[in-house]
């Protein structure tokens, strides 16, 4: 685990939130982006080493439709920048933790993505996320 | 806001997850302290150019022990490291946030803290820190 690479935050309005956050940070969003296979539009701020990412489902069957139902806005992940995803799985599954997809998808912001299950830390769902430079992780 | 300055996490087993975030991220908690006023134990742990705080709630009235009880253990505020906390206040507050706590208190790990109310940051309880260097911030 290199850094904390992002922080995701599931809101209700993209637009209205990029707004609150360009106040807080300082710094405009330098990026938006769909995802459709996790059904959602992201945006992306810069703020010291590390990001701010926040989500906005697009449709009702989104992760972050489900997380917001049930919990309200807020903080929805963290993600660690890791070097080797491949090996870095291999290590947490090692030592008991939960991963929930054991091949890399591709995630926002050009990266190789795996989540931890929340149950094996503490109610945190952490994302692994590796930067992509070649077509496989 | 210069960089996320820390995540913090509740948890109901300081001892018990400071071995499962020891083993998640390659490193063992540099400190653990106890901060009477918000009735709690952490550790921190180093990430890169950011840190991972767990809490444990010391006494039922603990915030920490409050919102455990609502929502389980899980990310509970993210930190943002501020070079002029009273101007990141006096900033803040004029872009319409609402400041929980005006008169920055001593925090954990040697910094002087605010909050900010999450229902003007999409959920979220925000902390600014500032590290103390002289009595008064």
């Amino acid at each position: 685990m290199n850094k904390i690479e992002h922080l995701g935050i599931a809101v209700k309005d993209l637009e209205a939130s990029n707004v609150i956050f360009e106040k807080l940070l300082g710094v405009a969003p330098y990026k938006t982006e769909h995802v459709d296979r996790e059904g959602v539009k992201t945006s992306f701020f810069n703020t010291g080493n590390s990001k701010i990412e926040l989500l906005e489902a697009t449709s009702e069957e989104s992760p972050i439709a489900k997380f917001i139902e049930k919990r309200g806005e807020g903080i929805h992940h963290v993600a660690f920048d890791v070097t080797d995803i491949q090996s870095e799985i291999k290590r947490l599954k090692s030592e008991g933790f939960v991963v929930l997809n054991e091949t890399p998808q591709k995630g926002a912001d050009n990266k190789w993505v795996v989540f931890l299950h929340p149950k094996s830390t503490n109610g945190v769902l952490i994302e692994l996320c590796q930067e992509i430079e070649k077509e496989t992780p």
